[in-house]
């Protein structure tokens, strides 16, 4: 392997996918070409292009570039992906609710716990 | 989120993704199933079980256990995946065909570059 | 680069350190050396080494063995680091404290904000 | 721990530090607060603020703004940061030259052992 590309790589760096969301992703209801996207969505965040089309995803996918434009429309319905306005006209993506729906995922047996059933008779 | 949840979520850390990974996983000849199927072989192995079942995996992915057990073998047939024997009667996956093959995709057009084309007119 | 090196490098893989962590460390009392040295821990866990002697870290460290042995002293009397027994007579550390620490650090301010002082005149 | 909380926590994500670069930073003759210092350069860049000034730094760090200064500044001389311009008037860090070192420092044996010294005498 010659240097630059060794640099280049280095560069590239790598996306970080926390242990709890790989342990629990079918559980908040994602496919895994789903939870791929997303992490692609991530990495195009990471290399300063927030709003990636559906035929830039689907060039690092096995997916065609319909089915990209599908799953992303599927992921920002059921709540996983958001688009934000970032200055008037320029639009990018966030992970932010895919962050929420594993934070309500992870608490809710916690408050289950905490908040027992109540049952009057 | 409580305490304890917290501290566990960090204990658990997380598995890194390696963008060249990421970026040329489909050149590879890998579907995504495959590829989060050996990020969840990584993580096992992370975790201390370096052999686990296509039970255990089928539990952390939308997959079922034949289906499970059965990219297992592709995943080994067509080498991205290999056992090795820990000790004896103790078997363990490894990963290493998969950085193999990586390295190998990085390189060959390096290669090419040094070595052009002999043309023999 | 040979094939072998590129091989055990992926292998080897990576340690992830929070973003959180590395914003707040100071804050929580550790100096860089300390921190580093944290890490050192982790990534011979990692490893399968879970107990590393002063040795072995100041091997990978720019700190001598006795100063490495000082820290470890230091981190675990101001509870950053714990020795736990494995099993009988085999010991490992655990960044355990660290995290709670860490989570102590993130959540008391959202405390106050929540339970504002009550003063009784 | 708020929602709030977990998912800033989770958007701020980590920074990735591979093995290969812990094991071997001091042979590559970094200290460990230059060490973290690269790091916490590295995350103002994944956050957006690819030229943080001393001060900056020294928030995040134990060290004083002119410790920072002079860090940064021998880090620059030894050759392990470099600035570049972005546009005219916009400069920003890059971690370029530490890859670099990294690569010559494994590959440096790797030729030694393909090219053994020759001592015809």
């Amino acid at each position: 392997m010659k240097k630059e590309q060794f640099i280049s790589m280095q560069m590239e760096g790598s996306v970080s996918l926390p242990a709890v969301l790989l342990l629990n992703y079918p559980k908040l209801g994602l496919l895994e070409p789903e939870m791929i996207l997303l992490l692609q969505v991530q990495l195009f965040i990471q290399q300063g292009n927030p709003f990636p089309t559906p035929d830039e995803l689907s060039g690092r996918m096995s997916s065609s570039s319909p089915d990209c434009s599908m799953m992303l429309r599927g992921l920002i319905q059921r709540g996983f992906l958001k688009i934000e306005e970032q200055e008037v006209g320029y639009e990018k993506y966030t992970l932010e609710p895919l962050w929420d729906k594993l934070f309500r995922f992870l608490t809710v047996p916690e408050q289950q716990e905490c908040e027992p059933e109540i049952t009057d008779e």
